[in-house]
């Protein structure tokens, strides 16, 4: 038997005793492991520090050595992450709506947990822990598959979630790491449907790719953001530069972070120019379609390939319209569904755009930036969904439950 | 190119127009769509004969043959269907919820189709039409993949759906039927993951695994009812002599009927020979287990695999247990999760059943065959999902939405 089997089977076993947990047990649980966390946090910092000493000789970039680096600081973040799942409503047990039928039947509709989920992800070692507590708090087992990068880490994490586990007498499967980093484990989660109630890939647009290609089992797509501003013919250009800066430059490796721009051809020749000064301080590279390339002093031809891609650096494609329709038609055809924003005064092509856009989050003149499960008053998010099944957008503890009809009656039979 | 690929290109398009119609506009489609149907009711008898003539010669069975015929009377039922689609709530549109964040976004939660459903389902051709109106209502396009036995009767709703489109000036590819009824159009559809949005299989559980097996596109699984009454220790035995009966025999042939029951062995002697009485009428094969055949004059062993089986036959398998949790153990291992029924006077086992019960439908003292949109209150449905993601039981118009989040500021960027 395989660890993925193994351990997938463990879970579905925990995940029926989660499922009858009441909130105070699952928030007692988060509140000793924040406490946990802090307490062994010179271990794990021991623990991350292997993690780093691998990588640095693997010769890992600086951003990814950032993004996998644990400090005291960032472990209290992460610890206080916790602390604040204790607060989110418990989704699991509510029942939204309950009547009586023609028969006399008194029918409910419960929210009820997924049971097992499986998470795949990279190197941030954060995750481990926020994900954990997410399905944990929505009553689901889970099974974690971090990236390989961050092993030392990650399993440090794991036996401090399952010895507290232990303490409040719960079965340590209720919160399982995959310690297998080969590819062959990522596999057999895609096809693990006698398990898995639903998988969550959170990651790269190749680990998305795959898993569209080859998982059996339940997906929710998250993350992948290829957004887009539009600067109509009747925008504010002041505002347009404000919202373009903002999408492009405030944090350019998230998924809600702007990577076309979209300019109508009446207003590029006004607002281009004014954009590359703009910019010029983050020495953004302009990758620009002929139209828009006239406007600038320092642009590159954009090709194809630059409209389908997720840059996450200092890289703008560009692409001029002849009017709104056309911009529609560039946003769905070449987006990720994410995030897309429109900056105009006209009131009907506001609305226009609002209606035909179909991404996740469609904004009228705001960054495309506030797409987070924080922003949108739902706490944390186990990530933003960029399909339309079942969840779509930032996803908090509602998007990881079911429901289930409940029903009562007294000796009805159908006629 | 292939009649998908073609069909699914052109379904995509207009699904574009269809997301922009008016509740109006589409009911007026539906009202004259019902017309039609009558109008030409004829001619669609005709067709419909040419279907039963191959379909007799290649030896079909009474049962199905009943399923595929159509007569003025069953036509004018699924005419009547269609209007009554006009009185349910139009689902596009709505914004369930409406607030203003921290950074003063206005954040709307707005109901959008999901854009292009695919239609897999067998011989019954009403379904043609109940389908093609749900996802027409809830403003998606929609492709149909009916069972070949219909092709005939098939082609003529077809047509007649898509003049009432032309004479309405929408796009005839709203409703579109594949006319190629070979497995490779089916394999197809499992696999166009950039033209369907969302894949609904009805049909035999030879259907619904290959779906799971091979689909790449996202499934709403539905339909496969493999239904469970628990007699408990506590029962009213008469209560659960009228459930069982209804459950088992009331129709056999639906997902909602009733397949196993489970029996504690403390009521098992007092109840089973009343029960073997009450289903003599009915010359239901009974499959027991050792100490329920004990307790019955005429029974044949049940084996794992009788318990695994959706009969859909005067067939009914039955399993003693000692106790709930056995019960709820071999409820929740062989069941297809559709409906389940404890019947008890026990007020804590009632709500244990509820709580561990896996399934879509958890039924306290009432029989299974309630599981049905029409019932529930939410009108036609599209099918009864047995899956987890995104909806679970019977499927109104909401189940055929996603949402978006609709934002709207004024200037706002990111801190």
């Amino acid at each position: 038997m395989t660890e993925t089997t193994q351990k997938g089977t463990q879970a579905k076993k925990a995940s029926k005793i989660l499922a009858t947990l009441t909130t105070k047990e699952k928030n007692n649980y988060l509140r000793l492991l924040s406490e946990a966390l802090l307490e062994q946090s010179e271990w794990v910092l021991e623990e991350n520090q292997k993690d780093i000493l691998v990588a640095k000789e693997n010769g890992m970039g600086e951003g990814m050595l950032d993004r996998l680096h644990l400090t005291q600081e960032r472990l209290e973040d992460i610890a206080l992450g916790v602390r604040k799942i204790i607060d989110l409503e418990d989704p699991i047990g509510l029942v939204e709506k309950m009547w009586i039928n023609e028969d006399g039947l008194k029918i409910g509709i419960e929210r009820v947990p997924l049971g097992v989920i499986g998470m795949i992800y990279e190197s941030r070692p954060n995750v481990t822990i926020d994900a954990a507590a997410l399905c944990f708090k929505s009553g689901n087992a889970v099974i974690l598959r971090g990236g390989k990068e961050a092993i030392y880490t990650n399993r440090a994490f794991e036996k401090i979630m399952q010895e507290t586990l232990e303490t409040c007498g719960l079965p340590c499967e209720c919160i399982q790491l995959i310690h297998d980093t080969t590819r062959a484990s990522t596999q057999e989660m895609f096809t693990a449907t006698e398990i898995l109630d639903c998988l969550i890939p959170r990651g790269s647009a190749s680990l998305i790719q795959a898993v569209k290609r080859e998982a059996r089992v339940p997906v929710i797509e998250t993350g992948v953001g290829n957004c887009h501003v539009y600067i109509d013919e009747f925008a504010d250009i002041e505002m347009g530069l404000n919202i373009v800066e903002n999408a492009k430059t405030q944090r350019i490796s998230v998924c809600n972070s702007m990577e076309t721009l979209v300019v109508h051809e009446k207003i590029a020749p006004a607002f281009l120019p004014k954009l590359e000064e703009r910019l010029a301080k983050y020495s953004v590279e302009l990758r620009a379609d002929e139209k828009a390339g006239k406007c600038l002093k320092h642009s590159v031809p954009a090709t194809e390939e630059d409209y389908k891609t997720e840059f996450l650096d200092y890289i703008l494609a560009i692409k001029t319209v002849g009017n709104l329709d056309e911009a529609i038609e560039h946003i769905n055809y070449y987006s990720s569904s994410h995030s897309e924003a429109i900056v105009t005064e006209n009131y009907t092509f506001a609305q226009k755009f609002l209606k035909e856009i179909d991404s996740a989050a469609v904004y009228v003149n705001a960054s495309t930036r506030f797409t987070d499960g924080f922003v949108f008053g739902f706490g944390a998010e186990i990530g933003i969904s960029t399909q339309k099944l079942h969840a779509r957008g930032p996803m908090g503890l509602p998007a990881l439950t079911s429901q289930k009809y409940i029903i009562y009656g007294n000796g009805q039979i159908r006629g």
